[in-house]
């Protein structure tokens, strides 16, 4: 299968590439350093990686630039990071996507337990995952050609510890369960669906 | 309490203004043909209304623009008027709002059940309610002075029968009950809630 994995150069975009490469071709891609340079935050951007890329079976999405900061300091200018990153960035990778996955290919989109559990500084990403997740079950049934889409959704991950004291109480979930939990996004046969790996 | 109504002279803001006026000190707010005129998706027109208006003690918005078409047609151009209106448009009488309301007061945006149950056709309206949904539960952990914030999300309305052949088997929200759905943001004592009037 040939996968496109967008944000590959990060944390959990490291560890995703090393656990699939082995067994398929995968495509990384990042700003910078990877196979292929795209700025998510660019429909041009986004349109020119899939023109380079070619025809492929899946994407996953790790890249999801959001703004992390005070409330006091929130502002629609802050508000656009999340908005243009993780939200429209993500979008925008379905909504031009579509036009070059093959048939039965799937989207796996990163939103996170903030839709649902929000934590001190992190309303943008709580309004970002919200919108992917909104947007994966509408686009779950829109979409053609047995294409299908799914979003993961994690609680703070095992090798992201400098963000463990924003998350008080939150077990972290092991680079494993994500893997997996975006192996079931990618192989398995449901769509529209958020994928709690833990 | 001095109400602020933003999309007053829509289906909903119309029978909600009727309903609470009465009884409230009640400022319609709409683009026209209002008490105050305000563009929610201008931060400087929204900075303006809540001047003209002075302090206040509730602010209900049923103002939520979004892009209702054909999948086929939906590219990001056409997504913005989602983001901008229905998202950005109500989390920025938030963000700036938070400056003008009374200690203890409230806010009450308008979602969907399109968060949860997509339609053909209404993808932005997903994603938008996603958005604002998250955003309401992570601001009601930021805000200070006692102030709440509540989302209502109601199914398609009675009084918009024209909707009615996009929601197959939905039972329409009575009016009555889009207007308790709005009490209980607005009276009740709850925050961080979407609330789902049916
Ligand atoms: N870490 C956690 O504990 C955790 C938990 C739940 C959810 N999440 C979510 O998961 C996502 C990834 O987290 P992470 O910790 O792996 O992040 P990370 O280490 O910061 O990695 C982000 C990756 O995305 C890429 N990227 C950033 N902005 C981009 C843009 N505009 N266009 C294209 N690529 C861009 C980066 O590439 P460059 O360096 O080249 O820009 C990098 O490869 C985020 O959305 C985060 O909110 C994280
Ligand atoms: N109708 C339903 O069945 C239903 C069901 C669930 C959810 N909803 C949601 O509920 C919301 C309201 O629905 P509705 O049927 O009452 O809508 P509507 O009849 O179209 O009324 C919209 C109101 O918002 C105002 N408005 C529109 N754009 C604005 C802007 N940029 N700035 C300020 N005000 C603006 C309009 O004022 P002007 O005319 O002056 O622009 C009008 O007062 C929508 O977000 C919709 O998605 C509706």
């Amino acid at each position: 299968m040939k996968i496109i994995i967008v944000g590959a150069t990060g944390t959990m975009g490291k560890y995703l590439t090393k656990a699939l490469r082995n067994e398929h071709d995968v495509v990384t891609a990042a700003t910078k350093e990877a196979d292929v340079q795209i700025d998510i935050t660019s429909t041009v951007s986004i349109e020119n990686m899939y023109k380079q890329v070619g025809p492929f079976d899946a994407l996953i999405s790790t890249a999801g630039p959001t703004y992390v900061g005070p409330w006091s300091r929130m502002t629609d200018k802050e508000f656009r990071k999340g908005v243009e990153g993780k939200m429209m960035g993500q979008i925008n990778l379905v909504l031009i996507g579509q036009h070059y996955i093959n048939p039965k290919g799937s989207f796996a989109l990163i939103t996170g337990a903030l839709t649902h559990e929000p934590q001190l500084n992190f309303a943008n990403a709580s309004a970002a995952n919200g919108a992917v997740e909104g947007f994966v079950r509408a686009a779950a049934i829109e979409l053609g050609n047995g294409i299908r889409i799914n979003a993961v959704s994690p609680t703070v991950i095992e090798d992201s510890p400098q963000y463990f004291p924003y998350f008080p109480g939150d077990v972290p979930v092991t680079m494993q369960q994500l893997e997996f939990g975006f192996r079931k996004a990618i192989f398995g046969a449901g769509t529209g669906q958020v994928i709690k790996p833990y």
